[in-house]
């Protein structure tokens, strides 16, 4: 074995993750459909289809405050010294429409939420009226019509798309499919991601080692991570590197599942294995083999027919690193979202100097803390870089390919581990 | 009915809310308890007890690089021009302790993650060895001891709590739980939260309304937001404003749960009896009634026994404010959690002015979007601060009780809804 060789022909041509990424979306990937679900289940589902609001919202004229439903135009020119008089004939009844009508000098009780009265257009908020005891009232400044009413459709009209395909289902947003009735929504079918792990040396996290063996990382944060970012996670257990085992596994994943992550043993060899696999499972095939990105160098991005498939390193810090840069925004797409995260970036100031090569995008583990009002992300150096270097930290701090380092005090992009 | 002085009463005294939550939490809220959970179904949940490595991580001392395991004093003064000459004596096996050890001037190829054998403290790398052909090679840099190496335990030491009480658990953390070879990991029980929505004018999602009634909203918004801070949803219902009705429910409510949420109607009357019936269910009592908080002014905060008990306003969007600053931390304590959310301020630059009343904390939906590196958050002005309004808004922007209205340009916190 000639180690100077290898390490050429494994990294011919290292790409840049964005790169990658495009490439393996230029084509577009299958639809994989929608599915009703309950509407008091779907918050975190991603809609489906467009959702219109099958009625007007508020479905009324309601009243925005307490006070009393009149015509506007009887307080016009009102004042504390020249107030408005007006007859109280009667209460509007929550949950009810009133028993008859307002006319001209006439004024209703309204309680918040409280349907209008025919002939009333506006609400006179409690404070601006006395009682006087007759059954009359004051009324001691002007109200325009529509002031602390909400007018039936002002919220959302009939037909009008209120939830658009692509968008994750968020608190509120259930809120509204409740408030217009919708019991049932459509979902985004959520992928099913296939999980293999490989290594000699890899175990099941429930066996106890044997000297040299480890037990397998990967199949559990990946998976957390697929669940998170809107997939269904799939393992397919831990292969040895054997070619034909592998081979046997990848091809079953792929005939059940609508993304395939393997990831690598972390010797050369077992890289070289999974590549080789990969390579097999025909066109497009392999479109990157080697990032531009520290950790995360020795990945494998791959379309077999029209499923992605991911070759991850062995070490998990890595792992995670590309999943979130590759294999969350390939998730995103197949849920028909926008593949950028909805959130909008979340940035640190440095707490010291980080060195990176150009070229490359670097991701440095941090602790982030709170100080005089700003975000601080302190790197984790000398850190291993396996699993618990990730426990330890909050963040991921993102360092450009185009910088050479970043100086102390820079504000920089940070990724908060979830 | 005198409308002023129902006004009066009602809200005698305005409490800050960060006031009301501390008198809430001052007196300390019961223990819920551990449960064994899975490791692999526990992302999401809380450390219940700190856990301990039981086990070093890493078992042995690894290589970090794929190279040769030499002892690094046989290296000390290798130069390019003066290398050192090192024989091969064979290859560390994945998964697997050597057969044998190396001696002086001995070298074994090593890969990534596999066990350093009985002699070595160092791993060369490939690149700065090269090859003669002859079962030698040279080695043209010089190794430090521990060079490309981790040595056993230096991740984690046998006996480290590498995880505390209270720490919710991230997909890096099942990752070092299923390093461990731990299985199942103690996490706190979730409180279950009573969600009782009352008002005659309310009915059921799923129901038509008929003229003057509206459907439940936060049974829905407030449910999801119960299970995304970590507790159990339990709903009772709708309960017409009747105060047997109500007092029943509640009670029990209080016998089941351990916080119990009541939205109140958005009448007065109903207001009233919500209070009511909150301030009947025994010491403590009530603790606030109103809050100096724009939207989320009508608001009880009481202890009956140890169980906090709201009573939250009726619109969607002022409950979904309180339940942020108030129930959400109410829960994450009852979790053994700092109150204060895990992550780190999110900041943004508002694109126009805002104005408010000084001594009030003020909370307004906002769309957000990012431009020339820089996230903006743009008020929603105008809006009918139904729940729809929240369906279009991204975050709600913070405008602190010591401000008096915040000028366009300001940094201000948000608050993505979720």
């Amino acid at each position: 074995m000639n180690g100077n060789m290898r390490m050429a022909t494994e990294f011919f041509k290292v790409v840049a993750p964005d790169a990658a990424l495009k490439s393996l979306l230029a084509n577009g990937l299958p639809e994989l459909g929608v599915a009703v679900v309950p509407t008091r289940e779907a918050a975190g589902r991603v809609v489906g289809r467009d959702v219109r609001a099958p009625e007007p919202s508020p479905a009324f004229d309601r009243s925005t405050m307490d006070g009393y439903a009149v015509d506007a135009s009887d307080t016009f020119g009102a004042t504390e010294s020249l107030p408005a008089y007006l007859s109280v004939v009667g209460e509007v009844p929550m949950g009810e429409s009133a028993e008859h009508g307002v006319s001209a000098s006439e004024a209703m009780l309204i309680h918040t939420g409280g349907m209008l009265p025919e002939g009333a257009n506006a609400v006179v908020m409690l404070e601006h009226t006395q009682q006087l005891g007759d059954g009359t009232i004051e009324v001691v400044r002007p109200v325009a019509p529509g002031d602390s009413t909400i007018r039936r459709g002002d919220d959302v009209a009939e037909g009008n798309i209120f939830l658009q395909r692509g968008r994750r289902l968020r608190a509120p947003d259930i809120g509204g499919l409740a408030a217009l009735g919708i019991s049932g929504v459509p979902v985004a079918i959520a992928p099913v991601v296939g999980l293999i792990a490989t290594g000699d040396e890899v175990i099941p996290p429930e066996s106890m080692p044997e000297p040299g063996e480890i037990r397998d990382v990967n199949s559990s944060t990946i998976g957390v991570e697929v669940e998170q970012a809107g997939g269904v996670a799939r393992s397919y257990g831990i292969v040895p590197d054997d070619r034909k085992a592998l081979q046997t596994a990848v091809e079953r994943a792929l005939q059940q599942c609508d993304v395939v992550i393997i990831t690598a043993g972390s010797s050369v060899s077992a890289r070289d294995l999974t590549a080789a696999v990969i390579g097999s499972l025909g066109p497009p095939g392999i479109l990157a083999h080697g990032l531009a990105l520290k950790p995360g160098k020795p990945t494998i991005i791959a379309l077999a027919g029209d499923t992605p498939v991911f070759g991850l390193p062995g070490n998990p810090v890595s792992a995670l690193v590309v999943f979130d840069l590759l294999v969350a925004p390939t998730i995103r797409r197949l849920l028909g979202m926008h593949i950028e995260e909805e959130r909008s970036r979340v940035q640190a100031l440095l707490t010291r100097s980080i060195s990176s090569a150009a070229g490359r995008l670097d991701f440095v583990p941090a602790q982030v803390f709170e100080r005089a009002g700003d975000s601080w992300a302190e790197p984790i150096f000398g850190a291993s870089n396996m699993v618990f270097t990730l426990v330890r930290a909050d963040a991921l701090i993102r360092v450009p390919a185009d910088a050479n380092g970043l100086p102390a005090g820079a504000k920089v992009d940070i990724r908060f581990l979830t």
